[in-house]
This record gives C-alpha cells, sequence and structure tokens, in this order.
C-alpha cells in the first residue's frame, strides 16, 4: 500500500512530520510512503533514523502552503507539497491515500477541486474521533462535520450521515452504527429551520440507524456512534472539548504539584495519569478524515507532533485496508437524495 | 433583599433546593427568601433544617411547570411556582430578583412576557460563567447567549456583547472586559454572514472592548472575558464543556481505583483533587443569569443540587447588590442601535 504524506504540512514540519513518518515505516512492514516536501529538507531529516529506504519515496516541491494562504488561490499555486500530493494521487493509481498536517481549508479545497468528490456527494466533510465514555474501553465517537462546511443545506447533512456512518462501520466494526443529530435540546422540534429539516430527512433514510437529536455532551458520555453536524457547529464543539481538556490538565498538574503530600501522590499515580492521557488520546482529537472524496485523505492537526502523524498514517491504512471509499459510495447509492430533496421541497 | 426561589423547579425539587435556601440563609443575614411552591411539601423539607424562620415566606402554588411543557402555554398557565414568582417579581417593588431550576423555556418565555424587558433589549440572553485558565486563578469567562435565542440576527448579538460586557464589569470588577465573538476561526472573514456581520457591527461599537473572533478552546484558555455567540453554538459549547469535563473526571477516577499503587496515591491526592473540583466548580456550569430582564433571573441546573442552588441565589444577591441591571441599562443607552441597524442596511 501507497501512502502519500505532505512532509511540510503544519507547525511541526517537517522534523516532526518526518519522526512520524519513521515510527509508521518501523511497525507496519505494508505500507509504502511518498512524502511531497523540499528535498533536502526532508533527507537532511530522514538521515536522523533508521528505517527501510527501500520503502520511502521523495517527491521534491520547492513550495509550502501557509495557513494565511487562501485555499481556493493555494490549489492552483503549483509546486507546493499539498497540491503535488494531490495531484498524484488523482492521477497514479498505485497511490492509495494522503496524509496532512497543512492548512485545513486547502486541504478541503485540493480534495474537491483536484481528487475530486465520490459520485452524489455534494460537498466533503471533515470527520473526527471523540473519546467516548459510556461504553467500553477505547469507544469512540466520530463527529462530522467538524469544520469543513461553515454553512449547510438539509441534504448535506444526511451525506455526511450516511458517510460518517458507513465510515464507523468500517471503522468500529458496528453493523448499524447510530446516529444522532447534533442540536440545542433532544425534542423533535428543536433548533432552526436546518436542523428541524434534517431531522426530518434523516427519519426517513432507511440505511442509517438514526436515534434523534443528541446534545453536545452526548458525543462524550452518550450512546451514540455518529454525531452529524453543520461544519460551525462541529467546529465550536471540536474546539471546546480541546480547551476543555487542555484546562483540566493544567488545573490537575497544578493541583497535583501544589504540595509535599500531593506531589508524593502524583508519584503512585505516574501509571494512572499515563493511561489516562493514552485513554482520552487527545493528540489524535485534532486528526480527522475527509470522508466524500475518491481516496481516502487524513487531515492531521496543524500542531501535530511525530505521535499524531504515526496515528494519522495509521488511519490513513486502516481506510485503504477496509475499502472505506467503496462501502461509502455503496451506502450513497442506497439512499435517492434527488428524491428525498423533491420531497422535501413538495 | 428579598429573593424569590421557585421551590418546585428542577430534578431535585424541593429536596434539594430547601437544602440550598437554608444553606444561604445561615451564611447571608441580608438576604431574605420567597419560596414558591406547594405549601405543604417545602414545609415538609424546612422542617428538616436549622434556620432564621423570620427571614423565610412561603407563597403556596398547586402548579408546577413541566420540562416537557412548551414555554409559551406554560407562561399562561395560573398557579405555577415559576408563574407566581414571576408575577409577584413584576408587580412587588420590594422583591429584588428570582432564582428557578425549572425548564429553562418557560424561565425564559416568563421573563420575557411576564417580567418584560430593559428597554431597548430586543431579546434576553443566558448568560454563563466558565473557569478559564489563562489568568489569575478563580478567572471566569462569560459566555452570552448560552442557549435562550437558537436563532440571532446580527443586532441581537451586539446586544449580548453589550449585555454580558456591563455584567462582566460589575461580576469580576474588570472596567473594559475583552469582548470576543465566538466564531470557527480568528480570521476576520471567518464564519457564515451572521457571524461576518456582527463582526462588523462589534466593531464599530465604542462602549465595548471587541478584541475580535475567538475560538470555542479560547473560552476555557484564552485571553477572553466575554464570549458572545447565538443560542445555538453557545448551547453546542456549553453542553461539550460538560460532556469533556464529565467523560474526563470519570476515566481519572477509573484510573485513580486501577490499582493498589494508585489507589495509595489517590489517598495522598485527596485534598487535591478535592481543590481542583472547587476550582473548576462544574457544579456551577449549568447555572446562568438570564441578561436584558428589567430584575436579575438566575436559571439553575436542572440537576441542581443543593451547593448550586446557593450558589445561584449568591449570584441573585451579587447581581442585586451591584446595581446590574441600572448598569446594563446605562450602557445600552451608550449605543445607538437603530443607527447600527440602519448603517447596516445602508
Amino acid at each position: 500500500m501507497k501512502i502519500l504524506v505532505d512532509a511540510m504540512g503544519g507547525d511541526n514540519a517537517p522534523a516532526a512530520i518526518i519522526e512520524g513518518v519513521v515510527a509508521a515505516l518501523n511497525k507496519n512492514s505494508e505500507i509504502e510512503l511518498v512524502l511531497c516536501g523540499r528535498q533536502n529538507e526532508v533527507e537532511a531529516e530522514l538521515k536522523k533514523y533508521t528505517y527501510d529506504k527501500s520503502r520511502v519515496e521523495i517527491v521534491d516541491c520547492p513550495d509550502v502552503i501557509d495557513m494565511n494562504d487562501i485555499p481556493t488561490e493555494a490549489v492552483r499555486r503549483k509546486g507546493t507539497s499539498m497540491m503535488t500530493a494531490y495531484w498524484m494521487l488523482k492521477k497514479q493509481e498505485e497511490l492509495d491515500a494522503f496524509v496532512t498536517a497543512g492548512s485545513t481549508g486547502a486541504a478541503i479545497a485540493g480534495g474537491q477541486l483536484i481528487l475530486g468528490r465520490i459520485k452524489g456527494v455534494k460537498r466533503p466533510a471533515l470527520c473526527c474521533m471523540i473519546p467516548n465514555v459510556s461504553g467500553e474501553e477505547g469507544k469512540k465517537t466520530l463527529l462530522c462535520d467538524c469544520g469543513a462546511n461553515a454553512e449547510c443545506k438539509p441534504i448535506m447533512l444526511c451525506q455526511f450521515a450516511v458517510l460518517a456512518s458507513a465510515y464507523a462501520s468500517v471503522a468500529f466494526g458496528i453493523k448499524h452504527p447510530k446516529v444522532g443529530l447534533l442540536n440545542n435540546g433532544t425534542e423533535e422540534h428543536k433548533g432552526d429551520p436546518l436542523h428541524q429539516e434534517t431531522y426530518k430527512l434523516l427519519s426517513s433514510i432507511d440505511c442509517i440507524n438514526f436515534i434523534g437529536n443528541v446534545e453536545g455532551r452526548d458525543t462524550l458520555i452518550g450512546d451514540v456512534d455518529v454525531v452529524v453536524c453543520d461544519g460551525f457547529s462541529g467546529n465550536i464543539a471540536v474546539k471546546s472539548i480541546e480547551g476543555t481538556a487542555k484546562m483540566m490538565l493544567k488545573v490537575m498538574k497544578k493541583q497535583f504539584t501544589s504540595s509535599l503530600s500531593s506531589k508524593i501522590g502524583s508519584l503512585f499515580l505516574l501509571g494512572a495519569i499515563k493511561r489516562m492521557r493514552t485513554e482520552l488520546d487527545f493528540e489524535k482529537i485534532g486528526g480527522a478524515i475527509l470522508l466524500g472524496l475518491k481516496k481516502p485523505v487524513i487531515k492531521s492537526h496543524g500542531s501535530s507532533k511525530a505521535s499524531a502523524i504515526e496515528a494519522a498514517i495509521n488511519d490513513a491504512y486502516m481506510a485503504v485496508k477496509s475499502n472505506l471509499v467503496a462501502n461509502v459510495a455503496g451506502n450513497l447509492e442506497k439512499i435517492d437524495l434527488d428524491n428525498l430533496v423533491k420531497s422535501e421541497e413538495e
């Protein structure tokens, strides 16, 4: 399996990207990686590590997309690591997926305009995993869209539900993932017209297991597998979760080192604190998959460290291995979206 | 000072309400409380405690508003504890404020339709306090609107900014509270048309210290005092924060009791964990003040325990003591909202 990696994307590129790349290579012998970036910088980082060189290829890209670049303009700029990767992904059949920690807006624009959407998909959506303590250890909720589309129509939210439901089946091995609509209350009439109409449409789609409206807390503590939302609300939710986690860890650290007694206690708890961080896995929260594109694209958090990049490469591997795109396309065909829209308009 | 309390509102009424009422009475000799509720039930609870009986009055209300009641209908139902309190608050000058843990929708409807708004206020807003670790210990951020108005216009968000800014001045003693607009990114052009227009309007209001767009995490870890948002986004934010906190405390508890070593460690940390809970103060997060009404109304979380009710009564006391409503009205007069709207429409 061949996965493209944007070696220059994100705040810690290329050092953290290459460290993650090497870790992924050394753990998974099935993957080959194609690194897009400034050849000399990438080579200088690679030199620091031991790995199977036969499974790495570098594609020299002189330019990098900045977080401040306007996405639709960035797409047209030639020679950037991200857009070079997208063009290769589109044109070369043997390339299976793409991982980037670069600009989210540019990654979405490149995915739409260069790689292209699965037939029938109106807009790709960003889908991220959130730890959820309602079930077995390791349970996660998919939140979709967590930021690609600030403005949505009901039909788009329905597509997000179908896309993310197919992903949940594949990623979690659940046959009928529970799909909830993120709203400001659980009652059917809740929300603005967008959410009220979406509720009606979702209720009429047979191929998903729609359980009704859910609230912000349900993503983390509710019995739900997929939480569907517009990209504006999704962004607010993800960043509120991230902020709360950071705040709590900061307060915990402060209190746990505030006295001799608590310092002693913390020593006994080193293992538990480490397991807690692993279980919560906040490094990965910023990472998301772009659903609805012709091949899997993983958008890692801009501040990704090596472990997040390694995890993103692993997510890409899992998506390819499980035939995610074919599964998603198959599910999309089961719903007659045009008909849904028509019945909605009548 | 005389404060009305809805003795029947919330999941744990009347027991938890009365426990909180007695705690507040015993700590603050300046307050007198008027309890609206079923007299026999309220008296039965009161009998369990020792307190200054001369500062408590019961108003017998046979009916209670249910969480499932439709707010606009609930307002018209006579004899409910919440609406009786609102009518008394409106008509009796010596009554200063109202605390309820009952239905949020009914509390907003009653506030608007019975008590009435401050002159010029288009819609009252729910404003809650979130712990923030960016500054000194005990720093909080006000999030407004956190759920009263699912659908907003730019002018409403501007009013929320003015209302919450005045409250922050009073509650935190800050002269020029930093006001941010909750958006899906910090750049000026971010968000849907509602947020783009609001950004422009907020930039033109002199009496608030507008610092631009903020993201979901800034409420908790950013250098900001007031975060303005539409009630839909605000509800998503607050409930995501609540869910994350609950999830993390659950994981922490599990890990901290998972082995003998961690159990020993936890014993040393009892004090630190208690301080952490106090600092984070999640019991109070659900509590909010309804801004824009003619007298202070505190809406406590439906699942409020006694400590949250006591805190809510204290919030009401502080709001009255600091002349919050007069301050808010004064600030509102400084901005020429009609003119703002006109210049916006041109």
